[in-house]
Order: C-alpha cells, then structure tokens, then sequence
C-alpha cells in the first residue's frame, strides 16, 4: 500500500478583520497518509493539483455562523476550491487517473466523501486544467448567473463593473461587451486598468485609487447613467454608483462587500436614489442558480475554444506559498484569478 | 358669467429639511375667477371638494429637479391630487356635473389643461367620494403594485409594513392577509397600533417610538425573519429590517425614505446581508405600474364594497387648515389618510 506525506495548510485562528499569513500554518500530516480509500466509504482519495484562492475564503475564516457558508475550524485544513486527480476510489463513478474539480482540502491529498460536490472535467489540450476554478469554476459561473440572470442586461446598456480584473469581473466584462454593452470597470493599478483595456476588451477602465471622488468618476465615464452595476466591492463605490445610475438601473452584489460594508463606518446613504431611480440591488450567491450551471458550461466553453474569451491568471507555485496568496488577494496583489498549482500532475 | 373669488394655498419658499406652515401662505386670488373656460382652450374649469396630502409633495416643496417629478414654484399655487366636480368644460370627454380625480391645485378653483390624467368618477353612495385620494387613489395603487409586484408575495409569508396605519401601509397589510400571509405594523402612537390591530385586521402591531432596538422589537414578532418588508420609512427601520430577513426577501421601497436617508447620519451599514440572504430591494414609483391599474380598481372597489377591506382617513376641513394637515404628516400626527375637505359639493 502506497503512502505518502501529506503536507497542509491549516487555519491557525479566527480572524477578525483581514487574515494575515501568520492566521495560517503549513504543517505536515503527523502520520503519512495511505494512498487508498477503505471499502464501503464511497470516498474518492485526490492528489490535489490546482487551489483556488477566493475572497470569499475570508468569510469562513471568521467565527460567525450565519452567513450561506459554515466557517473554517482553527486547527483544521482549510477548505477550498480545486482540481484534483483521483488516486484511489470505492466510488463507482469515480475510476483512478480521474480528473475532478470541487471542494478540497488544502493539501496535497484529500480524502473526498462528498463526491456528488465534485464534478469530472477532461484533461486535454483544449482548456487548461486550472480554469476550471476560474473560468469554468465558481467565479465564472458567479459572473455568468449574476450578469445574465441578476442584471437582466439589454443589448447597449451601460454596464459598469468593480474588481473588473478579478477572477469574476473580467468575465463580466467580456460577458456583457459580448451581449453587446458599453463597458468599463475599475481595479487597483495601472497594470490592471491597462489589461482590461487592452487585453480584455472593455472599453474603458480606470485606477479607482487614482480618483479622489468615485462619484466624479464615474460622471466622467458614464455621463447619461450606469444601467448595470456589477458590484465585487461594496461601500464608497457601491454608493457612487447608486447615484449614477440610471432610470429602472439594476444593481447585482456578490462576493467581497461583506469586508466594505464592515469596514466601512459610513454606510451607503443615498437610498432615495432607490425610488427616484427605481433601482433594483439584488444579493445572489451562484448555488442558488445552478439549472443555468449546464448552459453555463456550454456558453464558456465555446466562447474560449473560439477564442472569443480570454481569461487571466495569477499563478503560484507551491502549497507553502497558498497563505500568501490568499492574503494577498486582499490588498489586490494578485492580477486576475489567484490560483495555486500544489503539482502540476 | 359666474365669478367667483379663489382662495389659494402657495408655497412661499422652497423647503431645506422638514415644511412648516409658514412655508406656505393661503391668499385669495388677486382678481375674482371666471367660472367658464375659453373655447379652443381643450380645458375644464373644476371645484376642488377634496385635496389630497401625501408625503411624495415634501420632495416637491425641495429645489431639488433630479426626481421622479419636478418641484413646484415658489409663488405658485401648490399641486396635488383631488377630487373635483366640473363646473364648464371645454372638452368633450367632459361635462359640467361630472365628478373627476387626478393632478389639480390647492385652491377652490382649477383650470384643468392636461385633462387625459383626470379620471371620471362616479358620486355614489358605495363609495365616499374622498375615497378615490386614498383607497382608489395614488396611495391605494401605490400599495397594490408595491406588494402585489414588487414585493412578489406568496401564500404564508411573513410581511412587516412600516408607517402601517398610513395612507398606503393600511392597505399593503389588508392586501397581504387577504392574500394569505401574516402581517405585522409598526407605527407611531399606542392609538394607531390599536386600529392595525383591531379595525385593519394585522396580526401584530408595535409602536416603534417605545422601542430602544428596532433590531430586538423584529427578532420578536419574526422569530424566523421576514420574507416581505413593504418600507414606508427608510432609516433604521430598514436597516433592522435588512438584519431579519430571512433568505429570498423581498424589499419594497417607496414613500418617505427619502426624508429618512438624507437625516440619517449612520446610513445603512449591513448590505453584507444582501449577499448571504440573497435579498432583493427595489425602488418603485405606481405610474411605472399603470398596466395594472384596471385590475387595481376592481379588486380594490369589490373587496371594499364586499367590507372585505376597510380604510381609515383622517379629514380636515376648510383649504385654510391644508398647511397644517401636510405639515403634520412628517410628525405623523394623521391616523390614516389625510385629506382635506375643501367643500362637499
């Protein structure tokens, strides 16, 4: 019986604003790991190849219970999005050489009992393996239901998108420029501005960190009114763009605005805009949407074979480097989607 | 040609926070008015016997044009909804006798010119005349679309109303028991909560001046959260609310947040809810709605005349004690409709 050692990432503590590296700690397992599934678990043991670092990660890293996800567990492995290859099975969907993608553990080999939360993708040329945490992971579909279904786009809307380079909003970037829409979305720093101009086809960008006034902002860039607001960041932003919205304008938020919203003492306080403007905010978790998951699917994968998608990612090597990269999404250090390659086979 | 003089009630000065009556100035018309139209001239000389208040007209006592409808004009006859009865028409749609509700002047005596938003109503005894300000009116339409297309109600929801006793809250609480859902009020005096409770049918109702914790007063009669909040108030009130939702609630917001929002210093600060409850808040304003109106009016003059829903006004007589009827309805001193009864016939 084969085994191995198998190195993790733990969570340390709860946090309770921002996590830091030292929130974490790389351990290896006491004991070395067999390389096998007992009979009767129905388990699947994965080699994990790829992890997905997600800001909503930080979410679960706090000690509270009511949010759509539970938390961590302090002296646990950290849970995550990835891509793994199965090594052994006892589930009769699931054979060895398998490549899957779904919940994880961040380590490198993870014994799956929750099967059915996996899904088989194919390992060929066509698209690479890590996309299926991007593209065609989570934040794909959070940007495909969120744009298609909670923005309910017009062909010519004016749509304007925040964390416009993340893993989410460049894809409802090219989404809503595919649909046709007049795009331009935000982001950090001029590297980024600079790629979705010229990379990502938005017809305008901007370095939010640059403007002293959001609302001035995106007066300049959306002078008749934003019909569609895709929000990644809450707060200050959030607000500018209630008040440049446009008549019967339609807000989706997803993903990070808890942080903004608890970090920010302000609030959003122009509401009335919400019925002079008769605006709709909607919050939407991609789950909740997942009879769009299959033409999802589809849609993204014919659109990047034809090479009518791009999509970035910020790629690091190593598990012992994953806290960094977590951490380090939430200064926007990472440029597009943060990805971990544990191993790339 | 019958004359006659034309008390009128102007509106002094633009307003900055909340009207006082000497924002406004009653005078008589300069000259004495004659009863009759020009010929050509399309319009319809109406008396006014019933004037309505309603929160919207603080917005339009503001110079203030970036709303849903202009302001008025400093030295203008104030405007607003009424019930009218043609004294000469110039308009073959209509003749003198006939009864009218619709956009007219706080005077005793209108020149209608945009005759197409009058509607022709009956005098009868089913329903009170003043009834078509409030129940038949903008406010009982308000109520109608806000919960029955906004708020996308469903049999066995639990509802909370705010400003419950109002001219629009009374009604969204009927509409919903009707409907099959549990409704609780809130409200500003013990007298008003005693009337949701017992003349309007709520399930539960409180007086939201006499709690410390809006947050503890919903906890309380939500225990499982609120799936509708039809928002009349803005301001903590819907921050509290936002707090109890349960997943898949539905906001309506419409009426007073404006007021609300723009004294409320803190804002709202946990949209983070949104996202994990997958709430939906939506601005509206009734005359995006007007498809609806037909089956507005059945459903609303069949269940009244049924005595399946009732409707509370609060009536003050002479257009000499307008200025105070408004005025009071931003301190809530109205229990149910207000209207003025400028004459009875």
């Amino acid at each position: 019986m084969a085994i191995a050692s198998n190195k993790q990432v733990l969570l340390r503590n709860f946090v309770k604003t921002t996590p830091i590296v030292s929130d974490m700690e790389l351990k290896l397992s006491p004991t070395e790991v067999p390389l096998t599934v007992p009979a009767g678990s129905g388990a699947i043991l994965v080699k994990n190849l790829y992890l997905s670092c997600d800001p909503y990660m930080r979410g679960r890293m706090r000690d509270f219970h009511g949010s759509y996800i539970h938390p961590f567990t302090p002296g646990s492995v950290i849970e995550g999005f990835g891509v793994s290859r199965v090594i052994d099975s006892d589930n009769p969907d699931y054979s060895a050489g398998d490549y899957v993608a779904g919940m994880t553990g961040w380590e490198e080999y993870s014994v799956i009992v929750k099967c059915q939360q996996m899904r088989k993708i194919q390992n060929n040329d066509a698209i690479p393996l890590s996309y299926h945490l991007g593209l065609l992971g989570m934040p794909g579909f959070t940007a495909y239901c969120g744009f298609f279904e909670i923005c309910a786009p017009k062909k010519g809307d004016y749509v304007f998108v925040s964390a416009a380079s993340g893993a989410v909003g460049q894809l409802v970037g090219q989404f809503a420029k595919a649909f046709g829409c007049y795009v331009v979305g935000s982001a950090g720093t001029a590297e980024k501005v600079n790629l979705l101009k010229t990379k990502l086809g938005f017809d305008e960008a901007f370095n939010y960190k640059e403007e002293v006034d959001f609302n001035a902002a995106l007066k300049r860039y959306f002078p008749d009114g934003i019909d569609v607001y895709f929000d990644n960041v809450g707060g200050a932003m959030l607000e500018a763009a209630i008040q440049n919205m446009k008549l019967f304008g339609r807000i989706a938020v997803c993903g990070m605005v808890s942080q903004n919203s608890q970090s920010d003492p302000n609030g959003i306080h122009n509401l009335f805009n919400f019925i002079s403007k008769r605006i709709r905010l909607q919050g939407f978790v991609q789950s909740d949407h997942l009879h769009l998951h299959p033409q999802f699917l589809d849609y993204v994968t014919k659109e990047y074979t034809q090479g009518k998608i791009t999509y970035i990612e910020d790629m690091n090597y190593g598990l012992e480097n994953a806290p960094d990269a977590l951490v380090g999404l939430f200064s926007g250090k990472n440029v597009g989607k943060q990805v971990i390659c544990v191993s790339k086979d």
